[in-house]
């Protein structure tokens, strides 16, 4: 519908993930009346990623060296590794400072459908991580679905020959929620999961 | 939270309209992720647009050359011209396909709060194109809302000493609408607008 370069931008900016056409319309505007340096560092920034952005040797995750910050850090603790499908799910749990571990980063989760079987994932590296004795506990975070509950049974099944403490993420209520907002499998779980007070 | 140029490919992203940190960081890592050229045809699309858009000469539409492709165009009525707010809204009124006039952007509405009075929108300019006697109507079409009834009504009553016929789009319920829903002001005035069957 525009002429050349706008239509491009358009089209470039619609292909990314959640960015329908009316937003690429308005990012696109956006970008056209904005500072022509703040654009500039936007591009940089996208190339930028592309080029300096590695994923850590040892645990999967994005890192600009060979090993990511988390891995070279003397302080966290060697003896458990909590395994999580993705990077973004490495960030979720350090914002909670409650874990004080390493990760290690499958890139997925086991999903017949879409093709992701176990030889997908980054499981052998985590097999490889484990042979060091240091590790005690693997503490299995993939998400609380389908695809994520079927992985942490993957694993669970598997690792309970090596005589490694295996636990899984508590399923229940999320905190500051409403009880009867709670869908049937999560107010269930809770009560699967019920503690004494 | 991440290192360095992930980090800071989430900051430029989330200083877009309309993107949040979470879906910046959705976009990053789908950018990371994604085909080395494709993304670097975004990074281009995006200094491009900087570097090869103008604004048309004559009606302030977006436009690679001197002036735009609808003002170049021989078979666009000259009569008529349609005034709106912003290039965007050209688009908006050109898919209707139901109005073959020529155009004016503003450039934005009158905004005593914002800061935007008449002499900060292209107003001179609209009246510049006026004296051409070509024109015989401008309809104004500016956004029915506050901002955008008031620039209709000062454009309304500074061209009423022109001689030109001043129009403006109806105001009504929307088509595939459901009256229960409609907002009173709405309501009302598809009422005062209301028409012979």
């Amino acid at each position: 519908m525009y002429e050349g370069a706008v239509q491009e931008l358009i089209d470039e900016l619609g292909r990314l993930p959640g960015i329908g056409p009316k937003s690429a319309q308005r990012i696109a505007f956006h970008i056209l009346e904005a500072d022509g340096a703040d654009m500039r560092r936007l591009a940089t920034a996208i190339t930028d990623v592309k080029e300096r952005v590695k994923f850590c040797s040892i645990c999967g995750n994005v890192s600009e060296s060979e090993t990511c910050s988390i891995c070279r850090d003397p302080r966290r603790d060697p003896s458990a590794i909590c395994v999580v499908e993705e990077s973004k799910d490495v960030m979720a749990v350090e914002r909670t400072r409650a874990y004080r571990g390493r990760y290690h980063v499958l890139g997925g989760a086991i999903n017949p459908i879409g093709g992701v079987g176990p030889e997908q994932l980054r499981i052998r590296e985590l097999l490889n991580r484990l042979s060091d004795d240091a590790v005690t506990e693997v503490i299995i975070a993939t998400d609380p679905n389908l695809e994520g509950e079927a992985t942490a049974t993957y694993l669970g099944r598997m690792l309970s020959t090596l005589g490694i403490r295996v636990t899984r993420l508590a399923s229940g209520l999320p905190v500051g929620g409403d009880l009867e907002y709670a869908d049937e499998v999560t107010l269930g779980r809770a009560f699967e999961g019920r503690r004494n007070l």
